[in-house]
């Protein structure tokens, strides 16, 4: 694993501690040459949301930020709306549930009508219609340097992480610019995602400026939820379904899917894209931080 | 791509099929270097599932097989039982929805007011309790020779599939000795699974001396459903998590991770493995059909 530098945690607001010992738990195994050998193994914890009085599921998560997690599992599933207020949010570690508190009514009854599994890693409990609220979407034509771009791939995965030190997790990645700024981690790539929607609602962070970077592939449900979130730009090393790129064509998001190294693909939103970086210049990515694919 | 070969898809009973039109659709993007390209992605499709009269819910999935995938999702959430006849499934292209359809009462309603979101891209919608019917599980003492888990992985790993066509999709795999017998795809990992499981199901294919094969993370819901299915052996080329370690243990089952070229390592049901491979003599993969973690 890389040890952190004071360079590689510079102007990070939240970055992921491969340290804290609830994360992860050392697991004694037998290779294959017959070997014991003991290996750091994320952990995965439930913790039940509620809304007011009501359940409303439970995640499967690594288990930091609950909070987060639960705001924005509320704010992506439509159940938190603008102008609500919330009055309180109540983490309970021994009973694994968070609680969310507002002032208002809320929609929760008809969506639990509705579920819908959605796909791969991008997978969660997706209540009411998935589309809901899209054709409202009006991203901002926000210039993007590929420089930028590439910056952020490098500057992400040299940042120490439980990826890079137990993997069988994804992260995603809320940038600036070429700075990352909040990086979560998670065992569901949804809920990394969720933390992110969590902590911009918590800090009243704006989105129009920002890119999403994230290590999972760009399914339908990874696109509606950075739409929805007013985020322009999401960008993965990972590939991307056909109703991915479609739904990001629908509502004008740049989708840039498979960068590694020099190489990236631009799926959607081309003409945000600034090519002002040269990718000959561009080194490849060094084997040491090359994603292993742990957490496929 | 590889291309198919006699030797490739010998002993089958289902392989994928890279070339089905409907699975895949060609994209255009633009690359690092502002060219036009074409790349082939796979679809992601929403399917409606009933049981009887009711609405269950609606998976994101490929599209292939699904009859399968309603059987087996139905069968793996515990909403048919042994003894329950069904008497019907019925798909629906247009409607894109299955109908199930069983002679006796289902238990789907005590079981759709609990909502569990699991993890990672084995995440799905578990309704009631995810260990509920574990404690029953009784998995056989087989054994499971190395070298059949090598010739395995290897065999695999050069059948031609979505995966090497595609990208961003998960393989799972129901072998019996060296041999792969139904290799399933799909957008997410937990599909692929219950196509399998589906599969068994309707051609009441014995569990006890078979081998589930998986290219996705070994999170608590793969493994509670291999043991579910009563399948003793679970391996992956992936990671895995804490909890999923601790329940392969408590339920005896023997699991098996970061299972590439001659390396692996085993997490529980040691006893089952007979060494009767030499590590050394097995080839590490080869750069073209090592997995690129495409699906993470």
């Amino acid at each position: 694993m890389q040890l952190a530098t004071e360079d590689d945690l510079s102007g990070y607001l939240i970055a992921p501690d491969p340290t804290a010992a609830r994360l992860t738990r050392a697991v004694t195994g037998v290779d294959h040459d017959g070997q014991q050998t003991e290996i750091s193994v994320v952990e995965e914890r439930p913790l039940t949301i509620f809304l007011n009085g009501q359940e409303i599921v439970t995640a499967m998560t690594i288990g930091d930020y609950p909070e987060y997690l639960a705001l924005g599992f509320l704010r992506n599933q439509g159940m938190l709306r603008d102008g609500e207020t919330v009055t309180g949010v109540d983490y309970d570690e021994d009973l694994e549930t968070v609680v969310v508190r507002t002032d208002g009514q809320t929609t929760y009854e008809e969506k639990l009508k509705k579920k819908t599994r959605t796909s791969g890693c991008a997978v969660g409990t997706v209540f009411g219609d998935m589309m809901e609220g899209l054709e409202e979407v009006h991203l901002p034509q926000v210039q993007v340097k590929t420089s930028d771009l590439y910056a952020l791939a490098s500057r992400i995965n040299r940042t120490p992480s439980l990826y890079l030190e137990a993997g069988a997790i994804h992260g995603t990645v809320l940038c600036q610019g070429a700075q990352p700024l909040v990086y979560m981690e998670d065992v569901g790539r949804h809920n990394a995602v969720d933390k992110i929607a969590g902590w911009m609602l918590s800090e009243k962070v704006s989105a129009a400026d920002k890119t999403l970077y994230t290590t999972g592939r760009l399914t339908s449900e990874m696109v509606i939820k950075t739409a929805l979130m007013g985020i322009p730009v999401l960008a993965s090393r990972s590939g991307f379904t056909a109703w991915g790129v479609e739904i990001a064509r629908e509502v004008g998001l740049t989708l840039i899917g498979r960068m590694r190294g020099r190489r990236f693909v631009c799926l959607s939103g081309e003409e945000r894209l600034l090519r002002d970086a040269d990718p000959g210049a561009v080194p490849e990515e060094d084997r040491k931080h090359r994603r292993k694919g742990g957490a496929a």
